[in-house]
């Protein structure tokens, strides 16, 4: 099975400029994650996503290098089932003629 | 030769929480399917079409886990001469702030 | 080098339901061919777009599948550097909550 | 790690017509680029942006072809830790019922 989080948008403090350290910016999280699915053990999406919230508005990341491998390193240890994951995070409004985003994959 | 089915749309109930279980909800169905094409017997998009959504609206399923397995059953039981498939739900409404889904492959 | 013609869209009469043999109905194609750029040889996105329309438009298909194999066939003996071709078809409109399509790919 | 550059929208001459030679005309550059995250040494995504801005501004490419080899050239000599990229130029306005693009890519 694979289970797609798609378009997650909020605001939170990230990057290494002057004004993103003071000011939240939106940011959108796309992951998708391929997972062995038996005995009808699930991974719950809202749980999913509050986790990849919660971790960037509490450590406001300066890199969105180390979001990614933060990020997946709590997904993977949290979700034992993962075969593999692509985690991308977006940045829609830091370049005004561009969307800039940086992703990473993970395999077992 | 493939099909798409792209952003099929409808409401049915799906899903294990309590408000999900009365009201309906919009549900995005996107169906790929590689088959061979041979003297002229296609698949028609019509039926295939029909087939998901009488599925879905009569099981009523609680799991996208489930919907996924038993539609994928179904098609490819139907359809003798389909190759591969991926078949993916989402559920656009029911987190305010990101699109999830569930996918699964098949392969004959 | 990567040729993309994206959202090409147009009105032509083809399918198989009697009022589809009598009232156009708009089709989007979407073509990606690889081929080999050499001695600045390249392919014509105008004249290529010319050659889709204008052979949709005077066959007036009955089946996406008989659109396509004759397309792809037109195609790849009109441009002898292509390597490999996908190209799809979609119906955004013959089905009121879902777009339709068909594609089928080409290798040398 | 992969950096993303998308819907990066600006206006330049492009093309071989004689109307564009002297008319600027809207191109939209979508990059993916996959390096080696090593030593928190990034990938700045405005100095890339830049980096193909300026270069398109004004080299004011008569082919695609020839704007995707050379682009290609300068941010892989620019950027050692480069694995692999695709880089994708469209017209979205030349043609006025279909995006026209030409996208290359690049192996280490």
């Amino acid at each position: 099975m694979t289970i797609h989080i798609e378009e997650l948008t909020f605001d939170t403090i990230i990057g290494i400029l002057d004004f993103e350290r003071v000011t939240p910016q939106t940011v959108i999280v796309n992951v998708k994650i391929d997972y062995q699915y038996i005995n009808k053990i699930f991974i719950n999406y809202a749980d999913l996503i509050s986790l990849i919230e919660q971790q960037m508005l509490e450590k406001k990341y300066e890199l969105l290098e180390t979001a990614l491998e933060e990020l997946i390193q709590n997904i993977t240890s949290t979700y034992s089932q993962i075969n593999s994951l692509n985690l991308k995070i977006t940045k829609p409004n830091i370049i005004n003629n561009a969307k800039v985003s940086l992703s990473s994959s993970w395999v077992k």
